[in-house]
């Protein structure tokens, strides 16, 4: 049994549950040390059952380990009540953001009324927020692919150059280096695009002497990278100069606070306080950063309400940025790891 | 308002319902005609609101076209709650297929007990089943990118080279097409790696005398496409040959029972028949096909148990296969449109 299964069946007894129905492809990804989708999984002190179609069965057979394997043929949930009962589990979990209204109802039609269902929230994602000494292994090799496509593609950014064609480049500059694929869309925004936080990237062709902002990441054996930086053509304006300097100034103060047992909230505050003080408080629209690992975002998410406090082990981004309607944003993402003694930047080898 | 929102309207009056809270990102875009995700979507007959964050409300502002838009700046399901309200809405509709348990509690918890939800399935999926003209075209230019990346990657399957390296060459080839991306994750699975019906690409070389499946698809403006090819590696030894040729007589067989009225299941059953006929029927182990359009699976599902009837303006998969364990697989998969006086094999112009 590895030890992320012991975890969790020790958090099922603390909540007075005997078993538990994991629904969320990257919960079961981190429970059973695979890639997985399209499945479900079954944790219980007697047994573990991983719930798969004829698609996966063959590979999962030989990827499993301490999992016994159960093809799903008919209705997933009859065969789910049907295990619950062999089983003889009669408190069992469930996770209620990521079972649908039509998924829990068919679920509960086929329990017996001996077999309560019980809502649960972030059981594991809770354990996910703290990365492990592999999955930091790979969240760095996510990272450095990453930094190595961002100083690969300089040579590309060229007047004439579409958004599209340099994305296109950046995600087959990831396969060659060995990455799965791009972790999300990847965003080019060239000109005044990059005053949308989430530009979709377009025909449009870059022009002499304006920003072009990159928002990209790496999927490393399922683990995540997510990084930005904004690259210029030709002269860079004074007036654009001036919101990269305050963005990466709010960015500098904002990595300075992390370390364990701070207020995540106190870490969004140095960068959002900085921008404010300087005129552009209205243009920072959204959170200052997000867990990142099995999930593009996942938790902690460094927000001014949140109150939760940082633990040696979080990985998330901060991202900082300026949004100017129609004229241009700035946004600089980087990656840290909070360490016991404060932070190390996972990014750090990346100019800005 | 457009013809979309409009049968949603008449299909919500024989619903008996005033309002519908839309949750489907795919369900979102169809009816708006744009490419949405992170928002919500509220239909009534006075108005059509569109909820977004921070991060999309300047960029949607400028592309809805019918709607009013209302940024989510604290809980979404508040504001759901007080536009529902606004609106006077007493029988709301909510996609239960597409809101989780832990959702529809907050959503309930917000509704005054004057605002009824009532669970829906499938509204938005039905009328998705049918596409239109606009819609067909943009499957074309999907299919169509994905066929010439298919004749493009030839040159490439040669020994040595990386299943990964392979599934680099056809994304980046597809974006350079105008593609916007690849429509899921790019299979190429070489040698024994076919025999599993959905391979996880890997870094392995491709080696002589064997089969390369390649299973891909191209997202154009939000439409997608999905084919499979199997190509060869130096002599195709005799018992590969044979499989090949029952795969795609197979195929044949199904593609000759396509038009409108045809019962679904038979279009399955031409084919796995044959299959089992020529002894291979316990190797074929997925449904047919399935719909393609805003979703790479939607509806109809081309399976053994569909009773339902095949329409115009369908589109779907033929994907007949064999699969022998630790030896090879041999998947064969195009695209058709069902027309009013049969099929159209949107991807025929492509080599088997």
């Amino acid at each position: 049994m590895n030890s992320r299964i012991k975890n969790i069946l020790s958090r099922l007894k603390e909540e007075g549950l005997d078993g538990f129905i994991v629904s969320s492809a990257h919960n079961i990804s981190y429970l059973t040390e695979t890639r997985s989708r399209d499945a479900y999984l079954i944790v219980s002190a007697k047994e573990r059952v991983y719930l798969t179609d004829a698609r996966y069965t063959e590979e999962f057979k030989k990827k499993l380990k301490g999992f016994s394997l159960r093809k799903i043929d008919t209705s997933v949930f009859s065969i789910i009540a049907d295990i619950l009962q062999e089983l003889k589990l009669r408190r069992v979990g469930f996770e209620d953001m990521h079972l649908s209204v039509s998924q829990h109802q068919r679920l509960s039609r086929q329990c017996r009324r001996r077999i309560k269902l019980v809502p649960v929230r972030n059981l594991v994602e809770d354990l996910r927020e703290i990365k492990d000494r592999d999955e930091v292994a790979k969240i760095r090799v996510a990272t450095d692919i990453a930094m190595q496509a961002l100083r690969h593609i300089r040579k590309f950014i060229l007047p004439g150059k579409r958004e599209l064609e340099i994305a296109a480049e950046l995600e087959h500059f990831i396969r060659y280096k060995g990455g799965h694929s791009s972790s999300f869309e990847i965003i080019v925004a060239s000109g005044a695009n990059s005053s949308f936080p989430h530009h979709l990237t377009s025909s449009r062709r870059l022009r002499d002497n304006e920003p072009v902002l990159i928002d990209m990441g790496v999927d490393y054996s399922g683990y995540k990278s997510d990084l930005t930086r904004v690259f210029f053509l030709g002269k860079i304006k004074p007036s654009v100069r001036e919101v990269y300097d305050i963005v990466a100034e709010a960015q500098g103060r904002a990595l300075k606070r992390i370390r364990p047992a701070v207020i995540i909230n106190k870490i969004d505050r140095a960068a959002r306080q900085y921008i404010t003080r300087q005129g552009y408080g209205g243009f920072f629209s959204h959170n200052l950063g997000h867990g990142i690992g099995l999930e593009v975002h996942e938790s902690p998410r460094i927000r001014p309400a949140e109150k939760a406090r940082l633990k040696a082990g979080m990985v998330f981004t901060v991202e900082p940025a300026i949004y100017l309607p129609d004229k241009f944003g700035i946004r600089l993402e980087d990656m840290v790891l909070v360490t016991t003694k404060g932070v190390e930047v996972l990014s750090g080898a990346l100019d800005k």
